[in-house]
């Protein structure tokens, strides 16, 4: 019976493993598309590297790290496992973990799918001028140290899970994470040429609105994955809920997106509609398993109004950041994060100051760690590409001229 | 026990919950593939607003309009509650449903999948000149209102249920309710300007092939979840039965819309395969747990020929459908109703007749509420945008002028 | 107990079913986006074509002639059973199969899906100058006969089962078997026009990147199922570990093709970036449950650099493969399936013996029986496109004109 449950728990973690995997196409897509042909390659070259680091990096460090004492073993030899202090399972590669729920090689896969997400996260934001080998050294380090040390603080048992901060799926253990890196990035980097011209805002309109939008719904698809597999078993009860809070947020943060941007600004804009179901999804993760129904569509219909106010003072700001990666992703983790305070079954005004405090902990750490990071590697590597290079196109110039449409005519901007 | 394969009964349900609702993808990208680049930035937000907008109404209505009595408990306050006459499950949310196949929270999110299909059908037949408000206003009253009310006569229990009609994944209930109200729609809104003149049928190309392509092997892979959680249970005989005629009609489908069409066309169309595809997709939705391979086999082989004859049919008519919507999901939709009296276990000349009384029951109430519905919509909002604006396109009056392809050079047309 | 395990078990095996057919799109948005734009139709068409017959075929053939004596009842009259010597399960549909691990027909549909493969990959290397009905006849009499008796010879219990032979999930008896048919088949073809001229080789660049890079993320993601679905069952421990080792490979390969390709051609080339996921992926498959970790990540690594040389040698070896098939498949799966004798639970030099003499007895049947099929093939209807349809591409000549991308602006070449 134990050995049947444990199989049916280890399937849903596997499939959701696959599912937040699959998110990674997600961010592509609509990363590429919400961005200018010329840096098509370039983007995709980030993106494809970010999954295959981040899984290579949290095997070697970041599962140790944010599990500590649950690293898998037979990864290292063993005088590399002495150096790191890995411990080997004694019952090895068959023993049930987390009660039940799945294996220790499940629980590695779909925790280092998620780490990858907090690089990815940073991606969209410093994209169409980032160098490539800058940001792959801050990916190494923020994906590899920064992510799980902030992890370790909620789901390795540390003090923020003392303390009864409460966060189901990352609206800000992953979300924020890689949310606060982005402000970081942007603020470091400056705005795309003409971005910000004689005091006006110029939008700078992606090539591909097909592609970004199929990546909002990849998304949607991969968050059942995320909050789905984030119950860690597949408690029929809880999964389901689960699921039906994060599309009903979803749902309701397209919705109210759309219509308040509508109303601000008099036409029917999609690509606010895709960010309002982006940030309907960020502002359930804290709390998908705690809310009903009517709390979820209610935390989404605040999250799309977020979003809309999000992107306008990002812009405002003058952080050029191309996909709205700071608004859907810091904003709306926030939102998230303390929407756990204020609805559902843990709400109350000593959790929102928990939540308001892990918040403002893992902001604090976040944004100095990846300031320091992206400093040293501005002074010493630079970070940003050569005029040229960004009038021209990354493509052009780091990947050897190759081309993304190489059968299209394209217009030059 | 129970609770183990109550356990794997749901994962099964909620990864087919996650296909289905895959196939908004689907239906998306075989929507905008077929039609015109200047009308994609529309279509796109038509197709993501039916997501969203169908599962908050089927959460605020469709749910307990179709399966009465199991409305879930807390999606709204108490006297809402009341005053809808929704009842609390007992033993709320970890109760086991339908035999211990899933939990309440499961069936509403899969069948609240299902219902924004019926809307999605609508959409693909009023691309490229319906007014989005009004159709806006079309989906919210037809997934609201019209697709819970036929499907309760069949899944809710009601009369057609109780004469022995048999559709068990949605053949008509779903397709065909999408289907009559796209003929009604395309009647009312008449023909994109130029579609026929001079008494010729002019073709008027889709502008992404590729992405249509995808959208009809994402369909195929999202109809393992439409048919194979139908099953409402991981049964594994009947589960995998279901997969297998699914693949094979689907298979079969494919292969007679080629070879009929290339027969009667003298070419190899890859837009008559993919139609053929869903064609037998959809025509073996009604019995896909009743036949044999075999059976399968040949309702696909017969769906392709239908398929192709009736795109010619529906096109002779006048009724002009970009993406051949009625003739995939009504007209294969009604064979494959009729062919659970002809194939299968439950084959016999009284099925036959009752299957046949489904279809015109439904039908009729279908065709006379669209009718009502659309003509209402036309006489007060309007349906269909201005010439002008059908010529420039949609993209350009209605979404502020955004582009779908920003950066690619376009074709006029 | 056992019952509900078995239910489990077929829903892993079913979502694993899923996984591999959606693997189809991902070799179809590869192959189309490494190519011309005006050879787009022509491609889709012929992918969509191997999914289709290959299911039938299998069901009508293949499955029989792999497992002998497992083949579905029902699926053929019974004057046709006799003649092939189908034989009736006894309890029909309902029994377990393989230890309880799935049904019939979920053994049937992946076993289907994974027969399609074959014919895919040579797709891939024939593409842009290949017949269509030419094709297609190769397709069937491969993916009917060929696949399915090599098959046989390891996974129908033959007699390379009997030497202990070891192919997990397919380096050689899928990967290299088509493969092998794609080296004569490009052989016999000869390369595209332009492709090597004055002694030159000229770079035919591919029309969409993003599409080919969302192709290899699909790959990837399907091999969750190609590999995890080959422990035919959900086994926790089993089935977890060769996740792992199939990303981790990946990952590795992916890293290391970039590196190495940067270092020998000094830029950052997101080709061989994907291709050495892809080898990774080939590379794990064969072992993907015998390694550790540590294992996968050498295997992939070793992988990156076999595909970086394997493309250049492919290439000055004048075999004009115009998505790399050959490398990726043939050469990576040769590695795979050595490197089984090399690392993990079965490496030995006798193992290692063994695994080679099945590389060469499978890789001789595969090149005979390709040659003599594709040679009287050639003889009889051609095999090569004429050199106005090549040029002028093959959409405007086999498809009656119809253009992948109507409403976008081309460059002619």
């Amino acid at each position: 019976m134990e050995d049947t449950l444990f199989t049916a728990n280890n399937i849903w973690m596997m499939v959701c493993t696959g599912l937040v995997f699959f998110m990674h196409l997600g961010f592509s897509f609509l990363e590429i598309g919400l961005t200018r042909q010329k840096n098509t390659i370039n983007i995709l070259f980030k993106n494809v590297f970010i999954i295959c680091i981040g899984l290579l990096l949290y095997c070697l460090l970041g599962f140790n790290l944010m599990y500590p004492g649950s690293f898998i073993a037979g990864i290292l030899p063993d005088y590399f496992i002495d150096l790191f202090g890995l411990s080997l399972p004694e019952d090895g590669l068959t023993t049930a973990y987390a009660d039940g729920g799945y294996t220790y090689w499940t629980d590695f896969l779909f925790q280092g799918m998620f780490a990858a997400t907090a690089a990815t996260i940073v991606s969209g934001a410093v994209a169409e001028r980032v160098k490539l080998t800058s940001f792959m050294v801050f990916t190494v380090i923020y994906v590899g140290l920064i992510y799980p040390i902030a992890g370790s603080w909620k789901w390795g048992g540390g003090f923020l899970d003392e303390w009864g901060f409460y966060d189901f799926a990352g609206s800000t253990i992953v979300h924020s994470v890689g949310g606060w890196a982005a402000v970081v990035a942007v603020y470091l980097l400056g705005p795309r040429i003409g971005k910000y011209k004689d005091g006006k805002i110029n939008a700078i309109p992606g090539h591909n609105i097909p592609m970004a939008t199929a990546g909002v719904l990849i998304l949607w698809l991969g968050w059942f994955g995320f909050n789905g597999g984030s119950v860690l078993s597949a408690d029929p009860a809880t999964t389901s809920l689960t699921l039906v809070t994060t599309c009903l947020a979803a749902a309701a943060g397209g919705i109210s997106a759309f219509v308040f941007s509508k109303i601000r600004y008099k036409n029917y804009d999609l690509t606010m509609f895709l960010n309002g179901i982006l940030g309907g999804l960020v502002g359930i993760t804290a709390g998908a398993d705690l809310m009903t129904p009517t709390d979820a569509i209610i935390i989404g219909l605040i999250a799309g109004v977020v979003i809309v106010l999000g992107v306008s003072l990002v812009d405002h700001l003058k952080l050029d950041d191309p996909v709205g990666a700071v608004a859907v992703h810091l904003i709306c983790g926030i939102w998230g994060t303390l929407a756990v305070g204020l609805f559902g079954s843990m709400a109350g005004f000593d959790q929102f100051l928990i939540q308001l405090a892990g918040v403002g902990i893992v902001g604090a750490f976040c944004v100095v760690s990846a300031f320091i990071i992206l400093f040293i590697v501005k002074k010493t590597m630079g970070l940003r590409v050569s005029r040229d290079e960004e009038i021209e196109g990354l493509d052009l110039h780091e990947h050897g001229g190759m081309e993304a449409y190489a059968d299209f005519r394209m217009n030059q901007h």
